[in-house]
């Protein structure tokens, strides 16, 4: 009896030296899924759950065959009034602008360094990724990743003027920690750029830079002052948005996911490819419903734009969350409180 | 006391419903690396693991971090007389002959069908290429996983005369097992698709999908048969290979690994990236000086070439283990013995 006692210390020790750190940090001591109100949706997650993790139940999954994708942009964070990356974006050319004298007679630039957002928008699709390749392209990604991580730490959402990474949904936490703990293996899979979502998933969501799929930009193997580097080149590997998303799922996972996580028509494809593989399957549309604690848009809107999803979710199964009905609360409580 | 022991009971649970079985399967009963001799090789292996995983010591690396890579083709598996991946796509030309008479005529097909290996030499790397394309490429990512499969069942390894899955060098399969066993996650980052090593991985190797980074073509979401697919197209994404590697790694895994294991030039720029980064960090090659168990090749080989690999290891401090002096055995004992 006591030497049973002294192998399960030992499995202990040697399971816990086996675990990602950041699994291990991701074990709620809360109840499971807190920041949800007791409705069907929160009854449809669990039940859910509850099935596929069973040992014994017709739908039973292997652990290491749970893999749960999360879009990020409006499912795990706020997207609303612009994408977070947008307004990196943003903030970039003017942090560049001393290096790029020549951007105030040339757009889309001017427009950004002017502020003058209708002269932006006019500049449209075009203007944008002009945007994005100057301020995304061009250096390592380590030097990317420090600007990602150095801005974060300054930049403030316009509307609840506290840092983007306090913009996080805390249902989404919860929901990240039950399916974590519950064995499912969790991955962003993202219209954002990998490597932007990968400077600050570790610290808020605990998922490390490996379980996030996201947009990718080529990046070349060169020397760089002596050291070798990989330096990201103005050209697109991987547009992760709509049918990309199940695309970038089959690069980099190489499974169907059995829970998808999104909020919009980009997640439609992400949805489908997920809950039409054979076996339990279950996607989740988180609905924009709230306009007092966070934004109401669904349909019309330009940014995380749902019609597609509400159309066809009845139909394919699919739960959808109202932040207004489902939320107990939207974000988590400020850290300065 | 008694509630102390509980809770352990409790988090030994918990944990293991965490953790990907095929990580549980891999912790060694066997006492690690029993097919290596007691060599330099081996001390130079087990010391530095003991470095950065003891805590406490100045090259300590948190559990997360522990990202080890290995090549398959002569890391993992034998890649003589010819890759794997070419044996099978030269079969493949032979099983789906049936379906293209106009093969018989055209080149390099009519050179596989005759046998006639002087000719398909002479049609060089394009032949080879037209030969990939034909047969990895128009059929869904499942299809092809189900034909490697079963592939797999029948083929022989020419010298050996056993499957190529049991043609796996035991001294690796022990090196997997003790780095999992010390916290690493372990990678394949191949040359070869990504596609044609998954479908084997996970059974011979204990390695998932999702930690499969290689060679890959772009791959289409679309409609077959009423079902959403994705549909392997002619169209190289990514090739892994010398410096592809360290682009893969950075892709897929978004971290710099801790240890690298290679056997050819096509590893180098992988150790190189590897074995640059700041903290303690491994390259080991395997040469391969054994042509009584094995083969022995390495700067005139076409298959495998290694000679830059060798003229930098010592100044770089990389580990070459010679496959006759640092390896006990070379095979797995075989099933059927």
């Amino acid at each position: 009896m006591r030497l049973a006692r002294l192998s399960l210390g030992a499995a202990v020790l040697a399971l816990v030296a086996s675990v990602p750190a950041s699994n291990v940090r991701s074990q709620p001591a809360a109840p499971a899924l807190a920041a949800w109100n007791d409705t069907p949706t929160k009854k449809a997650i669990t039940d859910f759950v509850g099935r596929v993790t069973t040992p014994g139940s017709p739908n039973f999954v292997p652990p290491a065959e749970r893999v749960a994708v999360f879009d990020n942009d409006g499912t795990l964070w706020s997207e609303q009034p612009v994408y977070v990356q947008v307004a990196f974006a943003l903030d970039r050319v003017k942090a560049l602008a001393p290096e790029h004298p020549e951007w105030w007679d040339k757009q889309p630039f001017k427009a950004v360094l002017e502020g003058d957002h209708k002269a932006l928008a006019a500049t449209g699709q075009k203007g944008l990724v002009e945007v994005v390749v100057a301020t995304h392209t061009g250096m390592t990604v380590d030097e990317f990743d420090a600007t990602v991580k150095d801005w974060l730490k300054t930049a403030r959402h316009p509307k609840y003027q506290r840092p983007y990474t306090e913009c996080v949904y805390q249902p989404m936490l919860d929901l990240l920690a039950y399916t974590r703990a519950s064995g499912f293996k969790t991955y962003i899979v993202t219209g954002g750029t990998a490597d932007f979502v990968r400077a600050f998933a570790g610290p808020i969501y605990g998922i490390p830079p490996e379980q996030v799929v996201g947009t990718t930009f080529k990046t070349k193997y060169e020397e760089r002052d002596g050291k070798p580097a990989l330096v990201i080149q103005p050209e697109l590997d991987l547009l992760d948005d709509g049918p990309g998303k199940p695309v970038g799922i089959g690069r980099f996972i190489g499974r169907r996911p059995v829970l998808a996580v999104g909020n919009s028509d980009g997640d439609f494809e992400m949805l489908e490819w997920t809950t039409s593989a054979p076996g339990a399957r279950l996607g989740v549309l988180v609905h924009h419903t709230d306009a007092a604690r966070e934004y109401a848009y669904d349909r019309e809107s330009h940014v995380g734009r749902l019609a597609r999803g509400l159309d066809q979710a009845a139909r394919r199964g699919w739960v959808v969350a109202s932040i207004k009905d489902d939320w107990k609360s939207v974000f988590p409580v400020p850290r300065s409180e």
